[in-house]
């Protein structure tokens, strides 16, 4: 299987904030956020295995801003990692200033999804080859993010998460 | 007020088809695609004006192609022409085969939106520069469509409607 | 194949707009009223042919003015021309105020369906027998916008689409 | 105030049955056609009253007949009977058979709608004209289920319901 | 088949109000209410059938009190009597205050549910043991409810409506 | 301010899978479940806090096992922690058999939310009483938790992460 870089697999989902889709204090609501958020996750994933996926697993994500009704936002997600049958997502939000144009950052979120073959059992993917200074950055740390996910799902010990490790001892 | 290029306010909006935006055919429902359209749509003429958009009309929307459950759709949105306080803005919808990653074309439509102020008055909009040799071919037929919905519209006088009336006594 | 009158297979959708169901401005989202047409047109084609019909194209939407938020919507979609398989349906949306109970027109709009057998190929239609003055006169118009979108699909030379090039020469 | 007829203030909403409206059966949705006969019955009320209307309560609804996934549903909602400032409303519910185009009754429900003024406080209404049979019909009926519906909430003692005792005694 | 006591089935749904879900005058919409109360009532017609159920009829929904924007309501759903092959279903609504988390009742309601084989036969339920004072005063005043509905319906005679009987004459 | 256990501010969401809800597997949408479990996690922490609260991060969401059509879901929302003024909701997610009742869990997540007042300020919280061993166990992780946030954030040194520290090095 040829590896192949996250631009390949990339996906865009722009889209408006209408009235249905806000909270009580006129922003996205959180949950709406959510759901595109993995949309456009899956869309990455399937993208670069060519493969169905499904969500494994939503293991961060920050609201740092509020998006308020009318704002145009702007999801990209990129394939960040590839494990042997998943791949870790990152994913990038924006909103941008109508009369500017000048685009901020709401929120970033990481999501988790495995290739499943028709019958659902999980299926290699092809590598992941980061090419950006971002992207090499994220496809390190997703080692650890996955130690850590193992760890804390009691699957791994401690001492075993290497790369965890180091970061707390040295 | 300077001219853009098509290429600066592009809008892309990739998205899934879920059951619950289908018809009883398992296809996504029309009136959904509609929606996602004009959605992408004001998106692009807002990006290019820094107004606020309003749609003006829908000129011509042709499906060719069903949408079937559980495909890719990407929806691309982009100025084609401008006028005084108008923007045409042409769309093209793509689904892509999971297996190969094969892109296949399924939509097109043409929408118009209006700039306006605060008050809700129509405001001018900076000019078009067509780049691409598609983007040029939609730029010229897009003054035919112009007369076209006027001389419909019943405000000018078909003799008036001089590239119309080229196009079918020459 | 008995022919039919426009008033035979006329579709009525009145309807509230709920905040679920606005743009940011407070009126009618366009996406959503470009889909209650569609559903509203699609059951006038549908009783006319008598069967499985889908949406061949959006011939034109007029957006003349904004529907606000807790408007009485009157949607009405007539059969305005049949060809041999297809029925372009013509779409008048009103709004009433609720004081003087007095209906204003909101928006006009044309769409094309196509009626098809169970295997999804297109079928004949009976033929549409208008009645009224305006159903004769929208009858009429029918066939110029035919050849409008056949020749703007470059399915129809200029010079082979008698009813317009009329329009423009005499 | 100036007494109307049933026929002044029908509100007819046909409407599909599509995917996203269905329950695991794939029929539509219990909730989905109460939602729907509410909008239809406002609207009736308010064309009535020429008012704000609020719902007051829901006094029967029978669901006889499944309503399978592509109907064409016909929603028809008549003010039946007015008391000082509320509405009963009778709403019936049609689907119909694309091929014979026989429409056949699937439920039939019974709302009441109260008509207030800008601050929220009950208004009177004009009275109602039955004219056909079937709305004289249930405009006897109303009171009876008016004189239930006290009795039922604890107020009017059983005694002072004279249309009902009479129905029990005689 | 063993009796069951109404807590065994009770169903809670707790949620809020979003802006998605309100009408014109920034309260919950009365149809949304009506569909959140069927979610839950038929969950506890389910829990306490462990079969498939169907809704036959709402018989009662009293609107109260409005429930604004942003509220939490909760609604919890009770088996308040069986018969053979039906279940009442009693609904309270309540809302809470966030301050105090004071929670006032803004609604009540009674839909009645069939259990089904798989073939959609109604199928035998069991029975209910009311335990607490409430419970046994709602399943006393079912079984007037019943005969009530059967009266109306035409199903029964009203001198055979023994419960209903006694209420007026005595 | 007093505090609080966890039962005090419970949420307790129970509800249907219907088509409208559902991915092209015929399970319940990921995005859906996450939208669901935002609303009851936020129910707990307005309980608990008796504020207006505004999601800060969902820190992790294992999906385990997928959510078929038709489910009962009842999602459970407890505050797990505290600190100054945001509060951890554990959340938990289970489908029930319908012919046994048996409940299995499909689901576990963690969100974070704060507490603000009127202008948007966080404001503090009170503190939790954990009392069964669960809410024990919980409430100890989540502090290693909070500060492998703070790690991954940038927001704190390795080695001042006294908690984390000890389970890699001990």
């Amino acid at each position: 299987m040829q590896a192949k870089t996250p631009s390949e697999s990339v996906a865009i989902l722009t889209d408006l904030v209408l009235p249905g889709e806000t909270n009580p204090l006129n922003n996205l609501f959180g949950g709406e956020l959510l759901a595109r958020m993995d949309r456009a996750a899956s869309i990455a994933a399937r993208r670069h295995s060519r493969r169905i996926t499904v969500t494994a697993s939503v293991n961060h994500v920050a609201f740092n801003r509020a998006i308020p009704l009318g704002s145009v936002v702007t999801i990209e997600a990129k394939v960040s990692r590839t494990f042997k049958t998943s791949m870790e997502i990152y994913i990038d939000v924006w909103i941008e200033d109508r009369e500017s144009g000048i685009k901020n950052k709401a929120n970033e979120a990481i999501y988790t999804f495995v290739a499943v073959d028709e019958t659902g059992r999980p299926i290699e993917v092809p590598a992941i080859l980061p090419e950006t200074e971002l992207e090499k950055q994220r496809y390190d740390a997703a080692l650890r993010r996955k130690q850590l996910s193992l760890v804390l799902a009691g699957k791994m010990k401690p001492n075993e998460a290497t790369e965890l490790k180091a970061l707390f001892t040295e």
